[in-house]
């Protein structure tokens, strides 16, 4: 039986890895490549790209018109250092892939052409600032680029995607909208032009057919909904039949239209994106298996030896126990080889989080037995076990958070606290005698730090504010309520404890990793719009303090919005002036509301095609990139509320329990449901109940919680691939159609 | 071959016909039931009970607070009459159905109920207005009650049951929803409360609790975005965060929550109903061959003149030609008789419209064939059928389109109006010429009729308006405008012709009728909140014209309102003065936009808990119906564009291709993208075109676009249960649950 090369396990390793993290690089397989891309993945160079990628993208902050100004050559010299540490991940990449596949890439030559454009117009901007010229840093607005491009960024590439492959379609629906709207424009012009009619501001109504045109958007959007019909209905009250016509065809028919499109293909590319991920993983592990394969009898199998040498280069922080597990559920029949079949399911095994849980005595039973056995510590801690201990706490933070929403200024209410933050030292006290504290502090015990870290501070914060009262009275008393206020967080934990909520919770847990996503995609259309912003309004609208005396500081220190809706509503403050406040107005505009008041008011300051601007805006960010979010969110629901435990997890758990080693089950039993091994109370139970446990290890697969949509998707799509189908090649992974045939809807549960 | 008796083949022909339609009434089968049933479901009875609901429900608009007023004797007499009419349809009801069935149904009880209560409150407020004391018409509530639960409103009966179906669940998340609202709203109070910050109007921000959360929460529907957040914003920029934070939390994930908990509620209910639907449909199918069967050779069959007699009787409208298409399909073979699979499809063969056309020559080649048949003549006809005459004409159109947007003031433009007019007629008169009339006005010919009539009343109204100029000028100018406008509309089918606009107007036209039930939802709420609204702010707010005296005129006559809002925004006609008035306002609150400024308005002109009926008209309306009826568009999109032709609709084509009956196979072959059928020139260029028809019927499948998403779903779901099957019992059929086993997803395609 000869030694396999360290380099073929190396590599098998590295495809492991890739397949257990869903990464897509054809990589070199020699060894130096594969050696430079073990580097390439490290988590500190993947960390330190983001870090340049986030550093460019808020040098806007620091750059004219800046939120905290520095020089400009702090800023070009920190932005040709980012540029540079781009050039270098791309150069290490470009040594680690294929030089046909590295070329072929759009991604690299996005990344190549956008570091020459950033630098020719630094240099172009530079040398003009030199001779006094101030010029447009336009090459700012390519920054984004570096966030979507770097292959790290692959969820924000998908939702890109995403969009491109819904625009054609949104774009008949936006054809068809844009046609009613014109029809319905020129209806009111005909009907209420010629009235002569005034708008509440005194303004001339329904005159001009592009302001009409505008004003009809402005309502589809319901944010200028009854303002504008105003008129017309006190002209007659039969005109405001002709806006619930418009209201019901466009606001309401027309948008969920938008919403079905792109919700329609956003569960279509899901699908296909998702089926790519599956076969792409299972060609990596058959490539892996290919490398470690040796002849035993008919088969070709991987040893155990090898097998463990893999597992310990692709996850080396895990448990010898833990890899144990996993062995003894490859290798089932304890063979002393892994086949084919369960080789394949190992990515699966290792994403699976299986907490490894040490049984200890309370090191107190250990230092003063006597004690810590006697009848009243035994009761006292089954006092602290019982539900009602529980419940009496919740009921003293729900009686807490009453007080805190009385004034405080009556004295017995600030005593009220100290009596109140005396109990929260009680029950952490009292449950640290009770329950090992290693186990209650343990990596998973989320809500056991959380309620001694916001007690804590409270405590300091508390102690802190009765010593300083004379000095700084409200500043110290803001950061005491904001820590009261965290305190009051503790209520969750009583909604969280009700299974309805805790079904409806662990869907907004789960979405949270793929809303980052989200996140990442509104950054960079929000970049790209401030930037544009900032240029075509920087400077337009001033705010000043409330007592200020500048001249027409109640028009934004500009004339022209003298009477209008922007002044009267004191928006002052919402302007471009800098990367902050623009991402704010952003913000506002993205909640659509009043966004034709900003649309006006900058319109009114600069030129009214300004408009433009804001109805692109309103078009990408909210008809677009909100639909997604909402489509998202929908999905995520049906897939959560379609959830079973996927077939691998069922296997490790089997074994877990064949080997004796689980928590008890009847605490399983119900987990389907409740999940209950999350709550410390009964897990602790298991663990000092009148059951005790055979000292030494514990398993239990961490809580389905914090699995994401994605990884659900995933698996359910790879149980209807069967365990023999290697999948078609890689050629036709890469250019599968959703379209086209898939083994079974991947989906099907989440509908029925 | 004994004649079956004239009762037996009623009686089947009634269970056909109930089976055609989807109705599920449990009548009696005695031959006098039959006959009452019969009279029961004939279409005058119907409507004349829709007419009486309306009625009911319009006597609103007369009694006191009144759009229109009429004495209190007529309106009583009037109601006295409706409920007459009630109880007399109730009553046939009760002789048509079984006794223990008719005191079982929920919705009897509710009628019997309903109409007691009104009689009541109708003598007692009769006999306090004799004495001169008002009192409250508190039955008006239950009018909505008679449109609910009529046999009739079967679709708006779902609607209801969906949204109680859907209740537990939104309560879960309405529950978590308001539990952030409420720690939002107290953090808001710490974080803001003391310092002494003012709104734009110069009122106290944020110091009242109760007042935060009504302001958070109409942060939620985003309508007083960004105001709510200006003044802390103006303190520090940093607080804008808590505000995103917020919005994101709220807004975003609960608002998509609410949306995703009823999409799934009602994808799943409606499948159930669905389900129900077809097995009782193939239940009464199968009663009535049984009725009908005979013995031949081992089969039970239902031989041919039984056959037709049954169909005659069951669709009295249709020719002699279509039923004989219809027994070629049912009896394929030619054998003389149906069996029962055939005979169980009978009810979906008469639900398809099948088109005879009738292929005639054109009378002018009759009576002048010399001129008509003429070199000239015919190349004529070759330029009208070219489709760049169409194009010619659309461009016109779009021309005249233009015209209209500019103003008529100008006299060149005004004369231009001939111009188009006479185009136009031209047009028609071409047609006219070139198609056979009775073809080119036929029933399926929607468009043609529509040119004709706009074009007609166009030529009138300027006729009329150039004859009276100079007496009442701008009002017959208006109608001229309008009609103007009507004639733009033909540019609808400018769009209609290109095929990606064709899909997404087909989804639309085809949601049409579902969007009644949406409309009858809709109204029942309008009504009770109407009702309401009327009671509690009859009169606190007046509108008065712009130049009015009045005291107060500017505060809508109301001292309260100074300074606020509700005032400023001149929202002085939006009040619930009567019955009218107050549908437009909740028609604005549907909308969302400003509800917070009525809320206000109408709190200030009253008490503060005002508020609430605002607040429960937002849940009910707007978190539940909008979102059932955005639900109800997504999935009647998805269903549309994974439409495909029915298993039956293609076997009648089969047929229809077969007996050489059908326009041509060319014409067909594309219909399924195109359905170009629709387009007048196309069909009639078939007809009158090069290869010509022999002469005598033929017959098409009227368009895909007229079937509803009901229609759609329910053949997906029959063509997933064999022919054999009989379904389960009725008993089953009635407590089948949504989470019981389905035979196969009907709705798989539309997830595919």
């Amino acid at each position: 039986m000869a030694e396999p090369p360290a380099q073929d396990l190396l590599l098998a390793a590295a495809f492991v890895s890739d397949a257990q993290y869903n990464r897509n690089i054809p990589f070199k397989t020699s060894p130096e490549a594969v050696r430079l891309y073990y580097l390439y993945n490290h988590w500190m160079m993947r960390t330190a790209t983001y870090f340049f990628i986030f550093l460019n993208l808020s040098l806007a902050m620091f750059e004219e018109p800046a939120v905290y100004p520095l020089p400009f050559l702090v800023t070009s010299v920190l932005e040709v250092l980012c540029l540079l540490v781009f050039l270098g991940r791309l150069a290490h990449f470009a040594t680690v892939t294929l030089h046909s596949v590295f070329w072929k890439d759009t991604k690299n030559i996005c990344i190549m052409v956008a570091i020459l454009l950033s630098l020719t117009d630094l240099a172009i901007y530079g040398v003009l600032r030199v001779y006094g010229v101030r010029s447009i840093r336009w090459s700012r607005i390519v920054r984004p680029i570096f966030l979507i491009n770097f292959a790290e960024s692959r969820q924000i590439r998908r939702a890109f995607r995403s969009i491109r492959n819904t625009l054609p379609e949104i774009t008949y629906v936006f054809l068809l909208f844009m046609f009613s709207l014109l029809m319905f424009s020129l209806m009111a012009l005909k009907l209420f032009g010629e009235r002569n009619l005034q708008t509440a501001e005194g303004l001339p109504y329904f005159r001009n057919y592009l302001e009409i045109v505008f004003d009809l958007y402005v309502l589809v959007t319901t944010a200028n909904s009854p303002d504008v019909m105003m008129p017309a209905f006190d002209f007659s009250s039969w005109y405001a039949l002709f806006f619930i016509a418009f209201v019901i065809v466009n606001t309401y028919i027309f948008m969920s239209l938008f919403l079905a499109v792109v919700y329609n293909n956003y569960k279509k590319h899901l699908k296909n994106e998702i089926r790519k991920l599956a076969y792409m993983k299972r060609r990596k592990m058959i490539e892996a298996f290919n490398l470690l394969k040796e002849e035993e009898g008919e088969q070709l199998v991987v040893r155990e030896a090898r097998w463990k040498q893999l597992v310990k280069l692709v996850a080396p922080d895990i448990s010898n126990s833990h890899r144990e597990l996993l062995l003894r559920i490859s290798d089932n029949e304890q063979k002393g080889f892994v086949d084919k079949k369960s080789f394949v399911q190992l990515a699966d095994l290792l994403n699976i989080q299986v907490v490894t849980l040490k049984l200890r005595s309370h090191p107190l039973a250990r230092w003063v037995p006597r004690v810590y056995g006697s009848a009243a510590s035994r009761l006292l801690r089954g006092l602290v076990r019982h539900r009602a201990f529980v419940w009496t706490y919740d009921a003293i933070i729900l009686i807490n958070a009453i007080f805190i929403a009385l004034d405080e200024e009556t004295p017995y209410i600030s005593y009220a606290e100290w009596v109140f933050l005396a109990l929260y030292v009680t029950e952490i006290l009292l449950k640290v005698y009770t329950y090992e504290p290693r186990a209650f502090f343990g990596k998973t015990q989320f809500w056991n730090w959380f309620d001694t870290l916001i007690i804590f501070a409270a405590l300091t914060a508390t102690i802190l504010n009765a010593t300083l009262k004379s000095t700084t009275k409200y500043n110290s008393q803001q950061i005491l309520d904001i820590v009261f206020i965290l305190r009051v967080l503790r209520l969750i934990r009583i909604v969280d404890s009700i299974q309805r909520f805790r079904v409806i919770m662990n869907t907004l847990i789960n979405i949270v990793p793929t809303m980052l996503t989200f996140g990442g995609l509104t950054l960079v259309v929000y970049c790209v719009f401030a930037i544009i912003g900032m240029e075509l309004f920087h400077g337009k609208i001033q705010f000043f303090p409330a007592d200020s005396n500048a001249p027409h500081a109640l028009e934004c220190g500009n004339p022209a919005l003298k009477d209008s809706l922007f002044a009267r509503g004191k928006y002052c403050k919402n302007n471009f002036n800098d990367f902050a406040s623009s991402f704010i107005v952003l913000m506002e505009l993205t909640v659509v509301n009043q966004w034709h008041v900003f649309a006006n008011g900058f319109a009114n300051v600069t030129v009214q095609p300004a408009k433009l601007y804001f109805i692109a805006f309103h078009i990408v960010m909210v008809i677009i990139i909100v639909n997604i979010f909402v489509s998202f969110i929908l999905e995520a629901f049906f897939v959560e509320y379609s959830l079973e435990k996927s077939e691998v997890e069922t296997a490790i758990e089997q074994k877990i329990q064949e080997l004796g080693m689980g928590v008890q089950e009847d605490e399983l039993q119900d987990e389907q449901l409740l999940d209950n091994m999350e709550s410390d109370e009964h897990e602790l139970e298991g663990e000092g109940g009148t059951k005790p446990q055979p000292k030494g290890l514990v398993f239990k697969i961490a809580s389905k919680r914090y699995r994401t949509v994605d990884a659900l998707l995933q698996r359910m799509f790879e149980a209807e691939i069967p365990l023999e189908d290697e999948g078609p090649s890689l050629e036709e992974i890469l250019n599968l159609s959703p379209s086209a045939a898939i083994p079974r809807n991947p989906n099907s549960e989440s509908v029925a």
